[in-house]
C-alpha cells in the first residue's frame, strides 16, 4: 500500500484559508484533517482528538522536547502545535491528511516534513489584498503600513511552496486543490517501486 | 501572459493512448492537439494543418536538417514528425498543447523540450497488459515472448515521465489528465515572476 500524502494549505492572513478548508472538508469527506494539540481548556462541545488534543503545559513541553510536534507556536498565552504522530499514523494507513496553517508554521513543517505538498492560497490580486488590509480606513497610516509590509513578507514566502492556488471563488479554489491532490497521486514516483517489482517477472508468460 | 504548457501523452503499445486522447479532445475542446508533419499523401477528407502538415520528402529532410522537428520516425516508407513551430506558436499564445505519441518519440521530445509535462498512460495491471499481448493464443511463443519483452521495456521507460495515469476507465483516465493540467497551472513557478514584479510596489499604499 502506498503511503498517504500530507497537504499543507497556507497563505497570507485574510486570504480565506479557513473558509476554503471548511468547503474542502465538505467536498472531500475522505480527506483527514490534521488535529492540533493545545494547552487551552476545552470549550463546550469540543472533543478530544476531534477538535484538539488537549494537553497540560507539562505534556506540551514534553512534546516539544521529544520532537513530537511538527511545529508549535504560542498565541494569547496558550500553546498550539501539530502532533507528528497523528500525521504519521494517517499517512502510514495510506490516507491523505491536510493541515491548514499560517505561513510561518507551514515553513516549520516543511523543515521536518520535506515530502509534504505545500499549497499557497493566493488573493486574486495584490490590489485586492491591499484593499482588504486598508479596509474601511479607520486605522492609522502606521498600522496600515505595518500590515501591508507583513502581507508583502507573507506573499514573498510563495517561493517555498509547491503550488499556488488563487482564491477567486471558493468553489474554484477547492477544485484546484482537488486537482492538485489527484495529480500528486499520479506522480510517477508513486508507481515506480511496485512497477519494477512486477516487471521482474513480467516477460515470463508461463502463468498466463 | 503566461506561456502555455506542452503535455506529452505516451505509454506502451495497446494501452489506449488514442482512445483516451479522443475522449479528452471532446472534454477539453480548448486544448490544442499537436499536428504532425508527414510525407504520406493526404487521404480523402484530410486537411492541411488539421490532420497533418503534408510535406514532400525534400521538405521533410530540410525540416530534419534545420532542427524544425521535435522528433521524427519512419513508418511503412513514410516520415512522420512533430513540427516545433506549431508547438512553439501555440505555447507563446498562452495556450496548452497536447501531443500523443509512442514512448520512443516521447523521449526524443523530452531531449529537446525538457519543460514539457510527460504523462505515461499505464495499463490497470501488468497482468492485464500481458493478457492483451498474449491475446487469443494464435501466435507463436517466440512472437508472444518478443511482444512481452517490448512491453516490459516500454513500461520501464516510466521513470523518464512526470506522471503515471492508470487507464482503468477512459473517463477516469481523462479526469486524472485534466487534474494534472490544472495542477501544472498551479505550480508556483508560474506565479513567481508576476508576483515579484507586483510586490516591488506593494507596500506603498499611496494609490489605494
Amino acid at each position: 500500500m502506498n503511503r498517504g500524502i500530507l497537504f499543507v494549505l497556507s497563505g497570507p492572513s485574510g486570504v480565506g484559508k479557513g473558509t476554503v478548508c471548511a468547503a474542502l472538508r465538505h467536498k472531500l469527506p475522505e480527506l483527514i484533517y490534521s488535529v492540533s494539540a493545545t494547552t487551552r481548556s476545552p470549550r463546550e462541545g469540543e472533543r478530544e482528538g476531534v477538535n484538539y488534543f488537549f494537553k497540560s503545559r507539562e505534556q506540551f513541553h514534553h512534546m516539544i522536547e521529544t520532537d513530537a510536534l511538527l511545529e508549535h507556536a504560542e498565541y494569547v498565552g496558550n500553546y498550539y502545535g501539530t502532533p507528528r504522530e497523528f500525521v504519521e499514523k494517517t499517512l502510514s494507513e495510506g490516507k491523505d491528511i491536510i493541515l491548514e496553517i499560517e505561513v510561518q508554521g507551514a515553513l516549520k513543517v516543511k523543515e521536518k516534513f520535506t515530502e509534504g505538498v505545500f499549497v499557497f492560497l493566493m488573493p486574486p490580486s495584490l490590489n485586492e489584498l491591499k484593499q482588504r488590509i486598508v479596509g474601511r480606513g479607520t486605522e492609522s497610516q502606521a498600522t496600515i503600513d505595518h500590515r501591508l509590509s507583513v502581507a508583502a513578507e507573507e506573499m514573498n514566502l510563495l517561493h517555498h511552496y509547491d503550488y499556488a492556488v488563487v482564491n477567486d471563488e471558493i468553489d474554484n479554489a477547492c477544485s484546484r486543490i482537488m486537482s492538485i491532490i489527484t495529480a500528486e497521486h499520479c506522480k510517477r514516483e508513486r508507481f515506480l517501486g511496485e512497477l519494477f517489482h512486477d516487471l521482474a517477472n513480467f516477460p515470463a508468460a508461463d502463468n498466463v
